[in-house]
């Protein structure tokens, strides 16, 4: 199988080394001349055999939308888009829909795993047609992690499906992290009581409930940098988050530890919090004690 | 009526002269020669009528109970002590059984109003025996505001309860005021739409659902720094939030907003989070995500 | 002055009683016929001079949409469009460049006071230009309390500012009602120690910290029904709430409290909740922990 | 090397099972007679070699209480006791304490792994002096998982360190199901979307970033019932969360996500919320809100 793949930054270079080491043929195609195979989107295109399969790895949002718009131009009727960006999953309902007035097919990827993805292969989690789906399957089968095929990877549903799953995945991951950190913070806090911090962590890898990836990540991130010194307590968000928890609005589901997750984040990023002036400046108005300058 | 009052500080000294302005005869003590009218709490003692009321208006904890031990050593079965402070509930049974086994009668009362209350009386919720309660009624009345008496006192049941329903009372206070500042985050934040933050809060003064005395305070905070520019996002917390969280665990009690409040409090305090730093730590490991240096 | 009002519900009913009761003539339309003073909309356009005031007060969304097209074929340049009903502050931006096509001036109005407003006033919020918010003050004099205008009335920025302060208002108001409730609860949980929650909450009227309109509103709800035994603990919500954490998303503002409240609103509607069937699965699966039957 | 265990319950029967497997002699004793090796403590004591181990899994508060008053009264000068049940650390203070007077040895350790321990091995988090943890080494090896020792096994600090963390462990725990538990409902709420919702958590095993022991447990709980029709959403708590949640206000660490966990498990088992009909009351009383039937 030969197949295009438009994108080859951190998530995307990976992916192409991955396939093509389990013989998946791959031109790439990237705006960095050090990394490109093809010239252009249509160079690619002209490159790789009918009917064509392109994944598209760039960047959410207007960027995701000039590719696949520019793809729409240069495919035919029998080609498939697999979009594998962090997209919102109802932009996939439109890109399906202004793709398949050109017969053009698609199908959305969630795909899950960061730099490591490369070596342990990737979650996947797609949306689409059967036919479809199952077309893509050998490049499934190559960026999916050894294993049963149903372990690292479902066929969700129609287009949407796999964008939405992903974005449920992150909300989730959102909430483990953070309740890794609450925990974090505990133990670092008594320093009188729990004299090995990152070795607690490291013993919770075999046997407890606790156990995870994300443990084991904590637990390296310990021993680089056992307190943290190097590193602000300043943490970015990226969409899925947020969608996630729109979502839950529009569906009526309680999110506490998701939407606390995110919340964690946006004061952790805060410089001084207006919310918390405002509550010094109560506690001044009614009691008289006193505020800290903001000097 | 002739009382005694312990503790002339912020609240103490405000109510002592609102005690006089209601004809109630103080007798106070303070360990500050420049506001006391007894020399010592012996002296105290002795100069006020039989059988004796004494309010305790000092720190909750060590120095609430070394009060109560000395009163104790110096009054006499009948006496009524009336510990006013900020005690968590659990103090008034103790101090209760210890003072009963001499014969001297105590009641809790949990204090509101803060600094206003000089001006507008003092929300009143006390616990104690109806005899002794109505006993020190002239008191209640000086102290409460205006208006009828059932609208800013109560008699919420035996010892302890006085300051059980203050703690709740706290409890929902701090919640109140995280309420209110989410709401000026917003507004403040989006600075391109809402053009005059400080009267979009003065005009919810009337008619609005959200009209209350803290709402009041909050404008006078911004007509005297109309963009909170003197005052740090730093908010200290005393005891009564954190019991009242401790109070919902033992009782099973769903507490989101109140222990919201709190938690922010926690982290207006943190110059870095250690949770926060955990967090981007293990976004470095599996995305390969930059991070803020700590520098 | 003689405007028109279309929609005399709950709301708009009452305001037209308040208007007529401030010497403004109102000509209201509704669909019921009981209530209606005007045929059509058409017939309320021909019935009130020019340049022309038409209040709308009719439910946000669809609804809305449709009686401001409708306005829109009927008035003429000049005339003025108030839209007071809880619409979304993004709506605004879109009916008023509809508008501006035809020379039609629009004005958001946030309206609060729910049926108090009759009697009491109600808290104004606008967004607009600044002559036509003067061109209409006789009415927003009419309708908002009494004292101070800018007590109960503010002119808060261009479109769309009306709608965004209320909607940040009744974010705020969510969390202030969810904050009394949980210590309601914790009062209430706690007979043995309460005797007289009804009247704890009533004693907090004058002089406390936490005194306001919802606390009142609570007091006359114990009166009604002291132990709430004939309401069932089931909150719907509307859009306002919502729509508030989503513009906290959106400008990275963490509303914890907020989003507490309108989560809490989600579970109590729920007969089972699936998060905590999945919880108490995940429990029976390592701890052998019995789970309830869902019979 | 021969120890004594006492509670044969769920944790402590298998416990010795998996002892004896690793060539450990266990004397176990049980108030179940079926169940039991020895006929009495006395018996037990009397039963393995000086100086002795006990193992003491029993039911955390009065019962551990008691099983080590009853092991100071036989026990002598040298002997250790390892208390392994989850008892609160700030009991092994007191613990320690009352049996150094005898010369008798403590050790706190907290035990994960719950039923799948027997076969997988438990993590193990143990505080105390470094030689009688050294000397109680064998036992601990024998029970904690296959592979590196500080994978599954930590010494953290002095006596009372093991079930701090141990503690610390259960907080991350609560918050981690609740993070899946969130994005269960998520995901089930939208079966328009997602077809295979119980092929979405099979699929995230492997490769993804969400990958865990608690995510394989829920798959496992999703195939043996996967719309969990037998199961009610009800969840108990035990104590460990709430204990995390005090230490956290005790040492002012922010918890949003554990709190929310436990609040979420008090919700569960509520049959009508008392908060909530206090909002329900609200909003009938400011809005003409219809409300539900307590019915």
């Amino acid at each position: 199988m030969h197949i295009g793949l438009i994108g080859l930054g951190r998530m995307g270079g990976n992916m192409r080394a991955r396939l093509r080491e389990h013989d998946i043929e791959v031109t790439g195609f990237d705006q960095n001349p050090a990394v490109t195979d093809a010239a252009s989107v249509a160079d690619l295109v002209a490159t790789i055999p009918t009917p064509r399969i392109v994944w598209v790895m760039v960047p959410a949002g207007a960027i995701t939308d000039s590719v696949i718009a520019e793809l729409g131009e240069h495919l035919e009727a029998g080609d498939l888009i697999i979009e594998g960006g962090n997209s919102r999953f109802t932009e996939d309902l439109r890109h399906a829909e202004e793709l398949s007035a050109k017969g053009i097919e698609y199908i959305d990827a969630g795909v899950s795993g960061g730099i490591w993805g490369h070596e342990n292969g990737y979650g996947l989690m797609v949306g689409g047609k059967t036919e479809q789906v199952e077309r893509a399957m050998p490049v499934f089968d190559a960026l999916r992690p050894e294993g049963p095929r149903d372990e690292g990877f479902v066929h969700a549903g129609e287009v949407g499906a796999g964008h939405y799953a992903k974005m449920v995945h992150n909300g989730i991951e959102y909430a483990l992290m953070q309740a890794y950190a609450e925990g974090y913070e505990l133990l670092d806090k008594r320093e009188d009581i729990i004299k090995d911090v990152p070795g607690t962590f490291k013993a919770w890898q075999r046997g407890t409930v606790v156990r995870s990836w994300l443990l084991e990540l904590l637990v390296r991130a310990l021993e680089q940098d056992p307190e943290f010194e190097k590193i602000a307590g300043y943490v970015e968000d990226s969409g899925e988050g947020r969608w996630t928890i729109e979502e839950a609005l529009a569906s009526a589901v309680p999110v506490p530890t998701i939407s606390a997750s995110i919340f964690a984040r946006f004061v952790s990023r805060q410089d001084q919090s207006p919310a918390m002036k405002a509550v010094a400046a109560l506690r001044q108005q009614f009691g008289g004690h006193g505020v800290k300058d903001a000097g």
